[in-house]
């Protein structure tokens, strides 16, 4: 199943959706169950939310109950958003630098958030912002001290997202602390939709794609991945309780920005894509914010 | 006005508080106007929230409509948990590091937050816990791009704040993020109370203190800061939208437990104070959390 937030004249709502070849028709959950919560984050929260939305989406297919609205991301204001640095090998291996030996934890607020048809906006203050195509897992129920192998049954399920990050702020400013570069608002769109952990045979094994105006810039799969996202679960969940909607950045292929040469960074008028295998399209124009 | 937040039988609610001497009355906003939000998240939210809720203390104090309850952080979740890292020059002083250029900014998840009646809870993760006392700034409304004199008129209230912090994890370990360090559950405990701006003379300029187990182990004064609250709000303003009942924490002075030698570091049965004049008492116990 995929699930999206849809801006509406009526208000925000979540939809299914069917995805044909990028072209997406939206169904309204509410039409068969006017008690499903508004945002995603609400339904997850329901002991069995996913389920119910699962038949109401079902319902809204078949008799073709579309609508329209502006899709924002799926949950456009997480408890969370948790950010994995350093975590494919192919990356490492390019730079030269050493694996880390525990997941690199870093972290964005949730007004970083945005969807898939707002601009990524570059404040003034920032002038070498890059591109970071990253799958973002979104946890389905509050755990702690979660096992490895239990982790999946806390995975709600899975979206496209773009971390994008000022170099200029978040390497070598004071205290090493990478936050101000990575939280500019709009710097972690996601979307275009959810997509439910049974849909995904191997989240470990995904083709991920960076395109920036038509030139494919990062090409890669998560089964380059460091760290997997059930040891990431085990590690972090250690020291916080996850919870319903919170999401995570899993980390980012080679081909940044900042290691080529010259460097690439974004600009107004871009237009970048990040596509992994299953999870459609995430496609945000950049513009400047002043 | 002080502003608590109180479980009571019936839910969660917003009071206005009596100190006298650390003993707290508290007083049902909603007994006479029934219309205003449960949190104070989402009284600041409201165009005149807070004068709303004067007026409503008011006629609950003069008519003793006194209510009993659990006092939660007043804030239990915020959108933004941001700290300041470095921002005493006496604590800089000390440790012979130069004064930082810009605010080092950190922060933590709000699943952190906690309130003045419940522990600081170290997971067995954590083995060199250590306390920091901390002034913190409440934002009563959004902006973004804000100046440093117009900064006050943001700025809901203040609160006392404790930056519970693991050493062992926050200071060089890979990637030399302090997230996972700052943010496990319980290790950033605010309260008992909001103290609105206008109840404070110059916040960039009050004595604040750490207890712990009747000794006082950091005693110092907000005048000590190098980066005021105003410039602190002017700074990361430039990355991101400031929205009501986002919380900043603005650094601790020096007497921190890992300066000390031997190193101090909480552990289970421990009573640990923050008090800043006029904010009361925030006092927390600590224990083991496996």
């Amino acid at each position: 199943m995929k699930l999206a937030t849809l801006q509406t004249e009526q208000g925000t709502t979540v939809v299914s959706v069917v995805d044909q070849a990028n072209e997406l028709t939206f169904f309204d959950l509410r039409s068969f169950d006017e008690s499903l919560p508004r945002s995603l984050k609400g339904i997850l929260s329901l002991e069995n939310g996913l389920e119910r939305a699962r038949k109401a989406a079902a319902q809204a297919e078949e008799a073709d109950q579309q609508i329209t609205g502006t899709l924002l991301a799926p949950i456009p204001q997480p408890g969370k958003v948790l950010c994995i640095g350093l975590n494919y090998r192919d990356h490492a291996e390019e730079t030269g630098m050493p694996f880390p030996d525990e997941p690199v934890c870093f972290s964005k607020f949730s007004s970083a958030v945005t969807g898939p048809e707002h601009p990524i906006r570059i404040p003034a203050i920032a002038k070498e912002v890059d591109y970071e195509a990253e799958l973002v897992a979104v946890i389905g129920k509050t755990c702690r001290n979660v096992s490895q192998a239990d982790a999946p049954q806390y995975i709600a399920g899975y979206m496209n997202g773009h971390d994008v990050s000022a170099r200029d702020w978040q390497i070598g400013r004071p205290g090493g602390q990478w936050l101000l570069g990575k939280t500019a608002d709009t710097f972690a769109p996601t979307g275009p939709y959810l997509v439910t952990a049974d849909e995904i045979n191997d989240a470990n094994n995904l083709p991920i794609k960076l395109t920036l105006n038509g030139e494919v810039l990062q090409n890669s799969n998560t089964d380059k991945f460091i760290f997997t996202i059930e040891e990431v679960i085990q590690f972090v969940s250690q020291f916080m309780t996850l919870e319903p909607g919170d999401i995570i950045f899993t980390g980012t292929p080679p081909g940044v920005g900042m290691a080529r040469k010259p460097p690439v960074y974004l600009k107004p008028g871009d237009q970048a894509i990040v596509e992994i295998q299953g999870l459609g399209k995430l496609q945000n124009s950049v513009e400047a914010w002043n």
